[in-house]
């Protein structure tokens, strides 16, 4: 019997600001609690205002500190900041391997910021299916700007892209070549490239390289075309981070005049309404035949009886037929 | 009007080992062609035998060269052997970045081995789609052994676990620390470490380190253990690579003598099924209301007026009243 809560009345209290209203809401939805659907729709009307600022990059090249210094940076124009931390977790134990608890620890007190870390269970590799839904309960807290911090492998940087009006992707001189770069498909995912630890040997040739390369593979988006910007910073001593946050004003005001940023935010809608729906029919599986019938034609799939398409056709029809 | 293909005489000449023939399948199943079901029927009598080994590391590890020692210890063995190198693309161009035509050169014209890379388009930072085909086309035409090459980055390390058999798992010295060994959560998806590059500093560090973690990890798989072993090469001397050629058949008894490979390979088959179901699914999002109801559900959450919980569930219902 889950302990009974007054939905309403935690997200009256998101609304103004409480930070344990705003903890316990996306903890509810974080653990998909019987609540999830209740905290969704009571969140609603309150969403839709928040800029959502995805932060990537290979490990070792600074993004906690580059997330701390850019707080530092929109608190100074009076924003109220949410962050949303992906942890890196192992997919098949479940946990998060690192406590980020101590992470941030100048912005901890403040009252106008939100910092969550997430684990990734749920969704191997990527991004928590419950962030979309963390990102919601920030938004409706009265956040102007979430950022979210993901490590720089495969899957989790497309999806940040997926979840991201704009999209930062952080480099340090000296951690790979351009090729790398271009494999982990970074080029095309970034709105906003930052050449962090600037003060080290290499920061110019990678500044070059990188502006070089991106203008290869610059395209138009609706009909206009972005000229994706590529800055120096010393994060950790805040230096240059005004400007990354001057770069996501001017992402977002071209974004908006060219209706790119209505587009994003509609793909988004269409993809998390699609995720939720393909889990709903999934879930259905399990039911036909008493769960037994995706067993039973694994079982003729190995003992190489049938095919995976033939089985998959008699897997939907038997759902159809249900 | 595709050309016309006949698919019964291709499996017959690949299952002869003609490399024509297995090339001209895998590119039948990997462009998705109209053939690409028939071709998986035609294949499903003669599939089941191959053991599906995957080969996974970080960039600079030694993967390519340790594929092509292994592949010499396999022929060595008097082994059929299959390859199946995957690219690792941007997701977002759907293009190959690097093409590896020249890879494996000294076994490019041995007529028992099969060599190809695969672009990882279709399924955004993973495997490709095709993989599981391809795999299929190569255990249909006699290959004892197939290596699935794949480079470590999140979503494909763990697709690769999805499809073999056993997984190798590849690091060199100083190539990062523990930690960052079990973020990535290769601990727990390897069935064999090696330690490539063994003659330089800090290898015996590194296979020291690497079996402390290992051992706290440990768990009982159907009420039996497998020790992975941790295994040091030099794999451009060809050094070591016959004992990882023997913990893999040592790994493939273990599997068989305790049921744990019959559950891998179900389970295997579960997913693929599964995926091929919903992918037949959520196709049909598209013919519902003429293609407009996903458009229109995602513009009303953007608009606030409804959370993505019960847009889905609205989607599900037309789909279900359609």
């Amino acid at each position: 019997m889950p302990r009974s809560v007054d939905i309403g009345d935690l997200v009256s209290r998101a609304r103004e600001g409480q930070a344990r209203a705003v903890a316990r809401l996306i903890s509810l939805v974080e653990d998909a609690s019987p609540h999830l659907r209740e905290v969704a729709a009571a969140l609603t009307p309150y969403t839709g205002r928040a800029r959502v600022v995805g932060l990537t990059g290979s490990p070792g090249v600074g993004k906690s500190t580059t997330t701390s210094a850019l707080v530092g940076a929109l608190r100074g124009r009076g924003h109220r900041v949410g962050v949303l931390a992906i942890d890196p977790s192992s997919p098949f134990s479940g946990g998060a391997l690192l406590g980020d608890r101590v992470r941030m620890g100048e912005h901890a007190l403040d009252p106008e910021v939100f910092i969550r870390s997430m684990a990734t269970r749920g969704h191997l590799g990527g991004l928590s299916w419950a962030t979309p839904q963390a990102l919601r309960v920030l938004d409706a807290a009265g956040c102007d700007v979430v950022l979210i911090e993901t490590v720089g492998v495969g899957q989790s940087e497309i999806d940040v892209v997926a979840l991201a009006d704009t999209t930062i992707v952080l480099l340090a001189p000296g951690m790979g070549d351009g090729i790398q770069a271009a494999k982990a498909g970074i080029l095309e995912i970034g709105d906003v490239f930052v050449v962090n630890k600037a003060d080290r040997d290499g920061a110019d040739r990678a500044v070059r390289e990188l502006k070089h390369m991106i203008s290869l593979g610059r395209k138009e988006i609706q009909g206009a075309m972005w000229r994706q910007p590529v800055l120096k910073t010393v994060a950790a001593r805040a230096e240059g981070v005004g400007e990354v946050a001057s770069a996501i004003d001017a992402h977002h005001d071209w974004m908006a005049a060219h209706g790119v940023l209505e587009q994003r935010r509609r793909k988004r809608a269409e993809s998390e309404i699609e995720a939720i729906a393909v889990a709903a029919l999934r879930s259905r599986f399990g039911d036909v035949r008493g769960g037994t019938a995706l067993a039973q034609l694994a079982e003729r799939v190995v003992a190489a009886e049938i095919d995976p398409f033939a089985a998959a056709d008699e897997l939907v029809a038997s759902l159809d037929s249900a």
